[in-house]
């Protein structure tokens, strides 16, 4: 990177680091504030908007992005007023900043409280969906943090449109002018700089996959919370409930295959796969969805509206995104729990079971952000689960584990009042 | 590093994951029997350790390891029996594995709990301390992780007795063989390849100066807790009652002058500022305390005990970890929050102040792991905090801010149960 370049990120960082400062100090309402105001921007400004969109879109179109990449690129007036609608809706959450998580007197008098602060200044680095830019600054003011976002170069003009518009509109509401900042360029060496700087920037959320991710992990020296995909099970236990064990495996696997708490790969206690497997592979093979299964599967479901296929090592490892599931027969929860220590990332899984203490064993020895009994994994959502909105799903242990809603986006401080207290 | 390097080390990171799964499913009267059996052994094996680490302490001296090095390496009886006791008091206090952090209901009914539950395999890398070793491995033990310890190398006879006493009496009890790890060798490429092993480490705990820091930022893969030095601060406000002022900040600077938790630089407002000098610069020189002072200080301080030296940006920037200080007349509250944003580590930050909004202003505008009101900076310690035991004091915002205590030796999951919901 030439000089230039340097001291234009180094100083996009100061200026972010700067204002985080006064953010920090902000109350809830004035946060609020501005981001109604912001909500309100994009809708009067949707025209201009939709007309960078639509070169964004058209220059996807050419160089060949996939169909999905370009719906995850479109913006319209409905998902415009959806994300102006989902502003309003963070503005209404209560501000986590200032929670006296906990609060005591030592021995000696002294007043100890754990309060809750910003971090200072969250870099987001995403690929091309306009929504994220709108949504990550919007979570990260909310909770007194500045924020550096970085998106992919497909969605640049779509960026600098909305940059202008929810800068603008927060500037005007009396918000730091460089809380929210753009990285436009498409310079990889600058991001790779922004990397280093520990002393400015707090924390870096990405939201893209595994290259991203190694991306990252080579580069980055702030602390990154990283989401893993989610190559989710189902295991059906023993005693489980055989009509909830199909409407799980099949709400968990079909009812949106393409997202990260989407089912996988069904193990099947094999005192009941007898009973189960003819029932499961044809609700699941009626939805379309591809089987990929061991040889005890293949004996017991019979007769099949498709074929099946025989599952390898590779198809256990896979998250596929797709309408593909893995099928396996499993001596019993020792074994179930030992594959999911082997194949899964740690995100979602589930165990259909009416049994107390195979619940109990399941929840505890399976090692993963969220635990599901008797419910499918597709509810692994901030907004299910009541946290509000949600920036991602983290899968590391560090910080943040499940789903990273506002409370998420913050540290603690202790504040420790005294009379003179000296040791 | 050859293969066969990278095979042990592969070998003893997967024995550790493995020993973790079984860690994590222990009851806390389980670990804390063990966590008994260790203190018992150490005593009772204690002429064998003093043998080792008597080498090691003949080596040290050999090779011209600095008085202050060598005592941290020694052993005598009273120390190991401190050592011991420790562990019982470990044992002692409550098990944070399986405390359910929050839990509510959602409105389609699904049962959330956030359960508090172990990371897995820690890594922990630290000097030649052989206290660490014994009081690092009881702490991720009581927590239910296994543990990787990696000490220096000066050590190496002492933490090879140690390590053989701790995890002989731990296996005794009940507890897996391989949860407590050590790596003896002084390779450092194996300890490179370690830090690589996402799937297997899920912390890194360091206990060292800069260079480890530095080490570990260009290293690990493995999310590492770190712990800046302490250029911690004392801010003497306009309205301060002037005698406790005094007295804390000789307590911050000299009750115990080689730790991060010491005050290294004395801003002192311009109102209170003539009253205060002379008493202030003579209370710590009395105490032989070598100071740095900015013109202003020097005017005020009148004749002073001994000569004082004039303040330099590198002043202000150190941490003295000894009888030094830099003392600074400030402009008021927002100077001297300055001052602390620009040269400050984040670690604890002190001001005296008789007035209500100025305290709060301070609290919210600095932005360090403690701030303290009318209290010396020397209080920043889990034990002192009512934590009990800690490895250390993060000044890092992500997971733990300010004592590491077993709380933060924790991660937590997701366990959500439902009657065959499905979205």
């Amino acid at each position: 990177m030439n000089s230039n370049g340097l001291a234009k990120i180094t100083g996009l960082a100061a200026a972010a680091k700067s204002a985080s400062r006064r953010l920090a100090l902000m109350t809830a309402a004035e946060k609020n504030r501005a981001l109604v105001a912001m909500a309100d921007a994009l809708q009067r400004r949707s025209a201009e908007i939709l007309v960078e969109n639509a070169k964004d879109v058209e220059e996807g179109r050419k160089k060949g992005l996939t169909k999905a990449l370009i719906d995850r690129l479109l913006l319209d007036e409905q998902r415009l007023k959806g994300i102006a609608s989902s502003l309003r809706d963070i503005a209404a959450l209560p501000d986590p900043v200032g929670e006296i998580v906990s609060g005591w007197r030592t021995p000696e008098g002294l007043e100890i409280q754990r309060v809750r602060v910003p971090f200072g200044v969250i870099c987001v680095v995403y690929e091309a969906r306009p929504n994220v830019t709108v949504d990550a600054a919007a979570l990260c003011l909310k909770t007194g943090n500045a924020v550096i976002l970085r998106g992919g170069s497909d969605a640049y003009r779509s960026n600098r449109i909305l940059a202008e518009v929810i800068t603008g509109a927060a500037l005007e509401a009396g918000l730091p002018g460089d809380a929210i900042q753009f990285m436009l360029d498409k310079d990889r060496d600058a991001l790779i700089e922004l990397l280093q700087m520990r002393d400015q920037v707090d924390l870096v959320i990405p939201r893209g996959g595994e290259a991203l991710k190694d991306f990252l992990l080579e580069h980055s020296k702030v602390p990154v919370i990283y989401a893993a995909g989610g190559n989710c099970h189902i295991y059906v236990d023993e005693t489980a409930d055989l009509k909830s064990a199909l409407d799980i495996t099949i709400n968990a696997k079909c009812q949106r295959p393409g997202v990260c708490n989407a089912a996988e790969t069904l193990l099947v206690h094999e005192a009941v796969a007898p009973d189960f497997m003819a029932a499961v592979t044809k609700g699941l093979q009626e939805r379309e969805v591809k089987l990929f299964v061991d040889e005890r599967t293949r004996e017991l479901a019979g007769e099949t509206p498709a074929p099946l296929e025989t599952a390898t090592e590779t198809h256990y490892a896979t998250e596929f995104l797709d309408l593909q599931m893995a099928v396996k027969v499993v001596s019993g929860l020792e074994e179930a729990v030992e594959h999911i220590a082997r194949y899964g990332t740690g995100h979602s899984e589930a165990i259909v079971t009416r049994d107390l203490e195979a619940a109990r064993r399941f929840a505890r020895a399976v090692d993963a952000a969220v635990i599901y009994i008797n419910a499918s994994t597709r509810f692994t959502d901030g907004g299910v689960f009541g946290l509000g909105a949600e920036i991602g799903i983290s899968t590391q242990k560090l910080h943040a584990r499940g789903p990273l809603a506002l409370k998420e986006l913050t540290s603690i401080k202790y504040v420790v009042t005294g009379e003179g207290h000296v040791r």
